[in-house]
Protein backbone atom coordinates (compact mmCIF):
# COMPACT_ATOMS: atom_id res chain seq x y z
CA UNK A 1 0.00 0.00 0.00
CA UNK A 2 2.59 2.19 0.85
CA UNK A 3 4.63 1.27 -2.15
CA UNK A 4 2.05 1.89 -4.65
CA UNK A 5 1.18 5.20 -2.83
CA UNK A 6 4.76 6.38 -3.70
CA UNK A 7 4.03 5.21 -6.93
CA UNK A 8 1.34 6.93 -7.98
CA UNK A 9 2.80 10.16 -6.27
CA UNK A 10 5.69 10.07 -8.00
CA UNK A 11 3.54 10.08 -11.45
CA UNK A 12 1.46 13.13 -10.18
CA UNK A 13 4.59 14.58 -9.15
CA UNK A 14 5.98 13.71 -12.81
CA UNK A 15 2.72 15.19 -14.49
CA UNK A 16 3.15 18.56 -12.49
CA UNK A 17 7.29 18.79 -13.75
CA UNK A 18 5.85 18.28 -17.26
CA UNK A 19 3.07 21.33 -16.57
CA UNK A 20 5.64 23.12 -15.28
CA UNK A 21 7.81 22.82 -18.34
CA UNK A 22 5.14 22.78 -20.79
CA UNK A 23 4.08 26.56 -18.86
CA UNK A 24 7.74 27.60 -18.62
CA UNK A 25 7.90 27.37 -23.04
CA UNK A 26 4.75 28.67 -23.32
CA UNK A 27 6.08 31.90 -21.98
CA UNK A 28 9.11 31.90 -23.79
CA UNK A 29 7.74 31.44 -27.05
CA UNK A 30 4.93 34.11 -26.32
CA UNK A 31 7.19 36.37 -25.22
CA UNK A 32 9.52 35.83 -28.33
CA UNK A 33 6.32 36.17 -29.97
CA UNK A 34 5.50 39.76 -28.31
CA UNK A 35 9.02 40.98 -29.17
CA UNK A 36 9.78 39.88 -32.44
CA UNK A 37 6.13 39.78 -33.76
CA UNK A 38 6.57 35.86 -34.55
CA UNK A 39 3.23 34.80 -35.27
CA UNK A 40 3.77 31.43 -35.40
CA UNK A 41 5.41 31.33 -32.00
CA UNK A 42 2.15 33.33 -30.75
CA UNK A 43 0.27 30.42 -32.39
CA UNK A 44 2.12 27.53 -31.54
CA UNK A 45 1.48 29.00 -27.95
CA UNK A 46 -2.29 29.28 -28.64
CA UNK A 47 -2.26 25.70 -30.09
CA UNK A 48 -0.28 23.88 -27.04
CA UNK A 49 -2.02 25.29 -24.29
CA UNK A 50 -4.87 22.58 -24.82
CA UNK A 51 -1.64 20.65 -23.68
CA UNK A 52 -1.41 22.02 -20.66
CA UNK A 53 -5.15 21.87 -19.50
CA UNK A 54 -4.94 18.07 -20.70
CA UNK A 55 -2.03 17.99 -18.20
CA UNK A 56 -4.32 19.49 -15.82
CA UNK A 57 -7.19 17.23 -15.93
CA UNK A 58 -4.95 13.98 -15.80
CA UNK A 59 -3.37 15.21 -11.99
CA UNK A 60 -6.79 15.97 -10.94
CA UNK A 61 -8.10 12.43 -12.21
CA UNK A 62 -4.88 10.78 -11.01
CA UNK A 63 -5.30 12.37 -7.55
CA UNK A 64 -9.35 11.74 -7.79
CA UNK A 65 -8.19 8.20 -8.29
CA UNK A 66 -5.80 7.79 -5.01
CA UNK A 67 -7.70 8.92 -2.96
CA UNK A 68 -10.74 6.90 -3.74
CA UNK A 69 -8.06 3.83 -3.84
CA UNK A 70 -5.71 4.94 -1.48
CA UNK A 71 -7.56 7.14 1.21
CA UNK A 72 -4.42 8.52 2.67
CA UNK A 73 -4.47 10.56 5.19
CA UNK A 74 -2.16 12.95 6.96
CA UNK A 75 0.97 14.36 5.39
CA UNK A 76 0.05 11.89 2.44
CA UNK A 77 -3.30 13.47 2.42
CA UNK A 78 -1.81 16.93 2.32
CA UNK A 79 0.33 15.56 -0.71
CA UNK A 80 -2.32 15.35 -2.90
CA UNK A 81 -4.18 18.25 -1.98
CA UNK A 82 -1.12 20.69 -2.41
CA UNK A 83 -0.58 18.61 -6.04
CA UNK A 84 -4.47 20.04 -6.67
CA UNK A 85 -3.43 23.82 -5.55
CA UNK A 86 -0.10 23.60 -7.98
CA UNK A 87 -1.74 21.95 -11.22
CA UNK A 88 -4.40 24.96 -10.46
CA UNK A 89 -2.28 27.46 -10.11
CA UNK A 90 0.48 26.08 -13.34
CA UNK A 91 -3.06 25.56 -15.53
CA UNK A 92 -3.62 29.68 -14.78
CA UNK A 93 0.24 30.42 -15.73
CA UNK A 94 -0.34 28.33 -19.06
CA UNK A 95 -3.27 30.94 -19.71
CA UNK A 96 -1.46 33.89 -18.90
CA UNK A 97 1.39 32.97 -21.36
CA UNK A 98 -1.67 32.36 -23.75
CA UNK A 99 -3.24 35.96 -23.18
CA UNK A 100 0.87 37.25 -23.93
CA UNK A 101 0.57 35.14 -27.29
CA UNK A 102 -3.12 36.65 -28.05
CA UNK A 103 -1.59 40.42 -27.58
CA UNK A 104 1.03 39.79 -29.74
CA UNK A 105 -1.41 38.33 -32.56
CA UNK A 106 -3.66 41.07 -32.09
CA UNK A 107 -1.26 43.38 -33.36
CA UNK A 108 0.79 41.63 -35.83
CA UNK A 109 2.09 42.52 -38.40
CA UNK A 110 3.12 45.72 -35.63
CA UNK A 111 4.86 45.06 -32.48
CA UNK A 112 2.59 45.27 -29.59
CA UNK A 113 5.45 46.10 -27.58
CA UNK A 114 7.13 49.75 -28.26
CA UNK A 115 11.07 50.26 -28.35
CA UNK A 116 10.84 52.03 -25.03
CA UNK A 117 9.06 49.80 -22.92
CA UNK A 118 11.26 46.52 -24.62
CA UNK A 119 13.84 46.48 -21.84
CA UNK A 120 10.98 46.20 -18.93
CA UNK A 121 9.28 43.30 -20.58
CA UNK A 122 12.97 41.75 -21.52
CA UNK A 123 13.44 42.03 -17.93
CA UNK A 124 9.44 40.82 -16.81
CA UNK A 125 10.02 37.81 -19.07
CA UNK A 126 13.29 36.78 -17.93
CA UNK A 127 12.25 36.48 -13.97
CA UNK A 128 8.96 35.07 -15.30
CA UNK A 129 11.16 32.28 -17.08
CA UNK A 130 13.20 31.93 -13.92
CA UNK A 131 10.42 31.39 -11.42
CA UNK A 132 9.14 28.82 -13.87
CA UNK A 133 12.38 27.13 -14.11
CA UNK A 134 12.50 26.97 -10.09
CA UNK A 135 8.50 25.91 -9.90
CA UNK A 136 9.81 22.83 -12.42
CA UNK A 137 12.81 22.19 -10.04
CA UNK A 138 11.45 22.31 -6.41
CA UNK A 139 8.29 19.78 -8.00
CA UNK A 140 11.35 17.36 -9.56
CA UNK A 141 13.77 17.96 -6.38
CA UNK A 142 11.61 19.35 -3.24
CA UNK A 143 14.00 22.38 -1.70
CA UNK A 144 12.90 24.69 0.06
CA UNK A 145 15.40 27.08 -0.22
CA UNK A 146 15.11 26.98 -3.36
CA UNK A 147 11.12 27.81 -3.29
CA UNK A 148 11.31 31.19 -1.03
CA UNK A 149 13.76 32.62 -3.54
CA UNK A 150 10.32 32.81 -5.93
CA UNK A 151 9.16 35.82 -3.35
CA UNK A 152 12.39 37.33 -3.84
CA UNK A 153 11.81 37.09 -7.86
CA UNK A 154 7.81 38.25 -7.33
CA UNK A 155 9.67 41.55 -5.94
CA UNK A 156 11.79 41.87 -8.66
CA UNK A 157 8.51 41.69 -10.71
CA UNK A 158 6.58 44.38 -8.81
CA UNK A 159 9.41 46.86 -8.99
CA UNK A 160 9.60 46.03 -13.23
CA UNK A 161 5.82 46.53 -12.95
CA UNK A 162 6.33 49.82 -11.38
CA UNK A 163 8.59 50.97 -13.27
CA UNK A 164 6.47 49.93 -16.63
CA UNK A 165 3.62 52.64 -15.08
CA UNK A 166 6.15 55.21 -14.85
CA UNK A 167 7.26 55.54 -18.40
CA UNK A 168 3.61 55.10 -19.35
CA UNK A 169 2.61 58.31 -16.83
CA UNK A 170 5.66 59.93 -17.94
CA UNK A 171 5.30 63.59 -19.87
CA UNK A 172 6.76 61.73 -22.62
CA UNK A 173 5.12 59.25 -23.56
CA UNK A 174 4.67 59.34 -27.13
CA UNK A 175 2.34 56.54 -28.03
CA UNK A 176 -1.21 57.47 -26.88
CA UNK A 177 -4.30 55.69 -25.18
CA UNK A 178 -4.06 51.78 -27.67
CA UNK A 179 -0.40 51.48 -27.04
CA UNK A 180 -0.41 52.12 -23.04
CA UNK A 181 -3.74 50.01 -22.79
CA UNK A 182 -1.71 46.76 -24.26
CA UNK A 183 1.28 47.98 -21.78
CA UNK A 184 -0.79 47.76 -19.27
CA UNK A 185 -2.40 44.44 -19.58
CA UNK A 186 0.77 42.23 -20.77
CA UNK A 187 2.56 43.84 -17.51
CA UNK A 188 -0.50 42.60 -15.82
CA UNK A 189 -0.23 39.12 -17.41
CA UNK A 190 3.94 38.74 -16.79
CA UNK A 191 2.79 40.04 -12.71
CA UNK A 192 0.20 37.61 -12.22
CA UNK A 193 2.27 34.84 -13.78
CA UNK A 194 5.30 35.42 -11.20
CA UNK A 195 2.17 35.53 -8.30
CA UNK A 196 0.92 31.88 -9.27
CA UNK A 197 4.71 30.89 -9.43
CA UNK A 198 4.88 32.52 -5.69
CA UNK A 199 1.42 30.22 -4.64
CA UNK A 200 2.69 27.59 -5.72
CA UNK A 201 6.10 27.64 -4.69
CA UNK A 202 4.46 28.25 -1.38
CA UNK A 203 2.03 25.01 -1.69
CA UNK A 204 5.41 22.61 -2.61
CA UNK A 205 7.10 24.84 0.83
CA UNK A 206 4.14 23.74 2.49
CA UNK A 207 4.69 20.40 1.75
CA UNK A 208 8.00 20.25 3.11
CA UNK A 209 7.57 22.11 6.09
CA UNK A 210 4.35 21.95 6.90
CA UNK A 211 4.30 25.78 7.78
CA UNK A 212 1.11 27.29 5.90
CA UNK A 213 1.02 30.20 3.77
CA UNK A 214 -1.84 32.80 3.56
CA UNK A 215 -4.24 32.16 0.65
CA UNK A 216 -3.03 33.20 -2.94
CA UNK A 217 -2.40 37.21 -3.53
CA UNK B 1 -21.23 7.05 8.35
CA UNK B 2 -23.33 8.41 5.64
CA UNK B 3 -26.05 10.28 7.36
CA UNK B 4 -22.33 12.35 9.25
CA UNK B 5 -21.58 12.71 5.27
CA UNK B 6 -24.41 14.33 4.63
CA UNK B 7 -23.94 16.53 7.57
CA UNK B 8 -20.31 17.40 7.13
CA UNK B 9 -20.87 18.24 3.52
CA UNK B 10 -24.16 20.43 4.10
CA UNK B 11 -21.40 22.62 6.83
CA UNK B 12 -18.93 22.89 3.59
CA UNK B 13 -22.18 24.12 1.49
CA UNK B 14 -22.62 26.56 3.98
CA UNK B 15 -19.57 27.62 4.62
CA UNK B 16 -19.39 28.50 0.53
CA UNK B 17 -22.85 30.07 0.96
CA UNK B 18 -21.27 32.02 3.33
CA UNK B 19 -18.39 33.00 1.06
CA UNK B 20 -20.63 33.80 -1.88
CA UNK B 21 -22.11 36.19 0.43
CA UNK B 22 -18.89 37.67 1.32
CA UNK B 23 -17.80 38.29 -2.10
CA UNK B 24 -20.72 39.79 -3.38
CA UNK B 25 -21.05 42.32 -0.31
CA UNK B 26 -17.39 42.99 -1.21
CA UNK B 27 -17.85 43.72 -4.63
CA UNK B 28 -20.98 46.04 -3.90
CA UNK B 29 -19.18 48.07 -1.22
CA UNK B 30 -16.24 48.30 -3.64
CA UNK B 31 -18.70 49.26 -6.34
CA UNK B 32 -19.96 51.94 -4.21
CA UNK B 33 -16.36 53.04 -3.05
CA UNK B 34 -15.40 53.21 -6.78
CA UNK B 35 -18.55 55.11 -8.01
CA UNK B 36 -19.24 57.49 -5.34
CA UNK B 37 -15.24 57.76 -4.18
CA UNK B 38 -16.80 56.66 -0.53
CA UNK B 39 -13.44 55.60 1.65
CA UNK B 40 -14.74 53.92 4.39
CA UNK B 41 -16.43 51.49 1.90
CA UNK B 42 -13.29 51.05 0.18
CA UNK B 43 -11.63 50.43 3.74
CA UNK B 44 -14.25 48.02 4.77
CA UNK B 45 -13.63 45.80 1.38
CA UNK B 46 -10.06 45.57 2.14
CA UNK B 47 -10.15 45.07 5.67
CA UNK B 48 -12.99 42.27 5.48
CA UNK B 49 -11.26 40.16 2.47
CA UNK B 50 -9.24 38.51 5.40
CA UNK B 51 -12.88 37.02 6.78
CA UNK B 52 -13.45 35.37 2.63
CA UNK B 53 -9.37 34.43 3.15
CA UNK B 54 -10.65 32.80 6.83
CA UNK B 55 -13.83 30.70 5.46
CA UNK B 56 -11.35 29.40 2.26
CA UNK B 57 -9.33 28.18 4.72
CA UNK B 58 -12.34 26.32 6.83
CA UNK B 59 -13.62 24.93 3.43
CA UNK B 60 -9.88 23.38 2.91
CA UNK B 61 -9.58 22.30 7.10
CA UNK B 62 -13.11 20.76 6.50
CA UNK B 63 -12.61 18.83 3.03
CA UNK B 64 -9.47 17.37 4.19
CA UNK B 65 -10.82 16.61 7.50
CA UNK B 66 -13.97 14.71 6.16
CA UNK B 67 -11.42 12.65 2.86
CA UNK B 68 -9.00 11.93 6.28
CA UNK B 69 -12.38 10.38 8.59
CA UNK B 70 -14.26 9.12 5.65
CA UNK B 71 -12.64 8.43 2.63
CA UNK B 72 -15.32 9.25 0.50
CA UNK B 73 -15.41 7.28 -3.37
CA UNK B 74 -17.49 8.35 -6.27
CA UNK B 75 -19.96 11.34 -6.24
CA UNK B 76 -19.20 12.08 -2.33
CA UNK B 77 -15.82 12.65 -3.12
CA UNK B 78 -16.31 14.39 -6.47
CA UNK B 79 -18.51 16.72 -4.53
CA UNK B 80 -15.50 17.15 -2.01
CA UNK B 81 -13.10 18.16 -5.03
CA UNK B 82 -15.57 20.34 -6.39
CA UNK B 83 -16.03 22.40 -3.25
CA UNK B 84 -12.35 23.15 -3.18
CA UNK B 85 -12.90 24.61 -6.97
CA UNK B 86 -15.58 26.60 -6.07
CA UNK B 87 -13.35 27.64 -2.53
CA UNK B 88 -10.57 28.54 -4.65
CA UNK B 89 -12.75 30.68 -7.56
CA UNK B 90 -14.34 32.56 -4.61
CA UNK B 91 -11.62 33.77 -2.43
CA UNK B 92 -10.07 35.18 -5.93
CA UNK B 93 -13.24 36.97 -6.74
CA UNK B 94 -13.14 38.39 -2.95
CA UNK B 95 -9.51 39.41 -3.96
CA UNK B 96 -10.70 40.87 -7.48
CA UNK B 97 -13.36 43.65 -4.98
CA UNK B 98 -10.37 43.84 -3.05
CA UNK B 99 -8.46 45.51 -6.21
CA UNK B 100 -11.60 47.62 -7.07
CA UNK B 101 -11.35 48.84 -2.90
CA UNK B 102 -7.32 49.25 -3.41
CA UNK B 103 -8.60 51.61 -6.73
CA UNK B 104 -10.46 53.37 -5.40
CA UNK B 105 -8.10 54.27 -2.63
CA UNK B 106 -5.47 55.16 -4.82
CA UNK B 107 -7.43 57.93 -6.62
CA UNK B 108 -9.54 59.03 -3.36
CA UNK B 109 -10.48 62.10 -2.66
CA UNK B 110 -10.84 61.72 -6.89
CA UNK B 111 -13.22 59.45 -8.41
CA UNK B 112 -11.28 56.99 -10.18
CA UNK B 113 -13.82 56.56 -12.91
CA UNK B 114 -14.89 59.60 -14.72
CA UNK B 115 -18.58 60.39 -15.99
CA UNK B 116 -18.51 59.27 -19.55
CA UNK B 117 -17.16 55.24 -18.06
CA UNK B 118 -20.04 55.88 -14.78
CA UNK B 119 -22.75 53.78 -16.74
CA UNK B 120 -20.18 50.81 -18.11
CA UNK B 121 -19.04 50.34 -14.99
CA UNK B 122 -22.41 50.42 -13.31
CA UNK B 123 -23.67 47.72 -15.98
CA UNK B 124 -20.42 45.43 -14.72
CA UNK B 125 -21.28 45.92 -11.42
CA UNK B 126 -24.81 45.29 -11.83
CA UNK B 127 -23.50 41.90 -13.70
CA UNK B 128 -21.46 40.88 -11.60
CA UNK B 129 -23.77 41.16 -8.45
CA UNK B 130 -26.71 39.26 -10.49
CA UNK B 131 -23.73 36.48 -11.05
CA UNK B 132 -22.41 36.44 -7.39
CA UNK B 133 -26.08 35.95 -6.40
CA UNK B 134 -27.05 33.40 -8.32
CA UNK B 135 -23.61 31.42 -7.54
CA UNK B 136 -24.49 31.79 -3.74
CA UNK B 137 -28.35 30.24 -4.80
CA UNK B 138 -27.38 27.11 -6.99
CA UNK B 139 -24.47 26.25 -4.18
CA UNK B 140 -27.82 26.85 -1.36
CA UNK B 141 -30.02 24.85 -3.43
CA UNK B 142 -28.30 22.87 -6.80
CA UNK B 143 -30.12 24.51 -9.96
CA UNK B 144 -28.22 23.09 -13.35
CA UNK B 145 -30.57 25.66 -14.96
CA UNK B 146 -29.95 28.72 -13.03
CA UNK B 147 -26.19 27.79 -12.98
CA UNK B 148 -25.88 27.89 -16.92
CA UNK B 149 -27.52 31.18 -16.62
CA UNK B 150 -23.99 32.72 -15.42
CA UNK B 151 -22.65 32.29 -19.56
CA UNK B 152 -24.89 34.32 -20.74
CA UNK B 153 -23.92 36.69 -17.94
CA UNK B 154 -20.62 36.59 -18.67
CA UNK B 155 -21.18 37.38 -22.63
CA UNK B 156 -23.15 40.35 -21.48
CA UNK B 157 -20.24 40.90 -19.10
CA UNK B 158 -17.45 40.67 -22.16
CA UNK B 159 -19.93 42.71 -24.76
CA UNK B 160 -19.50 45.64 -21.91
CA UNK B 161 -15.62 45.10 -21.20
CA UNK B 162 -15.23 45.51 -25.40
CA UNK B 163 -17.34 48.97 -25.21
CA UNK B 164 -15.19 49.61 -22.69
CA UNK B 165 -12.38 49.57 -25.27
CA UNK B 166 -14.28 51.27 -27.58
CA UNK B 167 -14.82 54.36 -24.90
CA UNK B 168 -11.01 54.73 -24.31
CA UNK B 169 -9.89 54.11 -27.80
CA UNK B 170 -12.42 57.04 -29.08
CA UNK B 171 -10.88 59.56 -30.78
CA UNK B 172 -12.63 61.88 -28.36
CA UNK B 173 -11.51 59.81 -24.98
CA UNK B 174 -10.50 63.50 -23.32
CA UNK B 175 -8.73 62.45 -20.07
CA UNK B 176 -5.33 61.10 -21.15
CA UNK B 177 -3.49 57.67 -20.00
CA UNK B 178 -3.48 57.69 -16.58
CA UNK B 179 -7.44 57.08 -16.52
CA UNK B 180 -7.30 54.49 -19.16
CA UNK B 181 -4.97 52.61 -17.36
CA UNK B 182 -7.50 52.60 -14.56
CA UNK B 183 -10.69 52.12 -16.52
CA UNK B 184 -8.41 48.99 -18.44
CA UNK B 185 -7.14 47.27 -15.04
CA UNK B 186 -10.76 48.00 -13.56
CA UNK B 187 -12.46 46.21 -16.58
CA UNK B 188 -9.87 43.15 -16.38
CA UNK B 189 -11.04 42.65 -12.45
CA UNK B 190 -14.87 42.92 -13.56
CA UNK B 191 -14.50 40.88 -15.85
CA UNK B 192 -12.56 38.33 -13.87
CA UNK B 193 -15.14 38.51 -11.28
CA UNK B 194 -17.19 37.33 -13.97
CA UNK B 195 -14.97 34.29 -15.52
CA UNK B 196 -14.56 32.88 -12.26
CA UNK B 197 -18.05 32.63 -11.32
CA UNK B 198 -18.66 30.99 -14.48
CA UNK B 199 -15.99 28.54 -13.10
CA UNK B 200 -17.76 27.97 -10.05
CA UNK B 201 -20.82 27.79 -11.89
CA UNK B 202 -19.54 25.12 -14.25
CA UNK B 203 -18.08 22.91 -11.41
CA UNK B 204 -21.50 23.25 -9.36
CA UNK B 205 -23.22 22.27 -12.59
CA UNK B 206 -20.66 19.31 -13.09
CA UNK B 207 -21.66 17.73 -9.61
CA UNK B 208 -24.99 18.08 -10.13
CA UNK B 209 -25.09 16.61 -13.75
CA UNK B 210 -21.70 14.63 -14.45
CA UNK B 211 -21.02 16.87 -17.21
CA UNK B 212 -17.26 18.33 -17.27
CA UNK B 213 -16.34 21.48 -18.21
CA UNK B 214 -13.51 22.61 -19.93
CA UNK B 215 -10.26 23.85 -17.53
CA UNK B 216 -11.07 27.86 -16.08
CA UNK B 217 -10.64 30.76 -18.60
Amino acid sequence: MRDEFRADLHIVSQLLVDMAEGIRSAMRQATKALLTADRQAAETVVERDAEIDELYRHVEERVCDLLARQAPVASDLRAMITALHVAADLERMGDLAEHVAKTALRRHPSPAVPAELRTIFTDMAGIADRMAEKIGSVLAKPDADLAAELDRDDDAMDDLHKNLFSVLLGDDWPYGVETAIDATLLGRFYERFADHAVNAGEHVVYLITGETASPSN
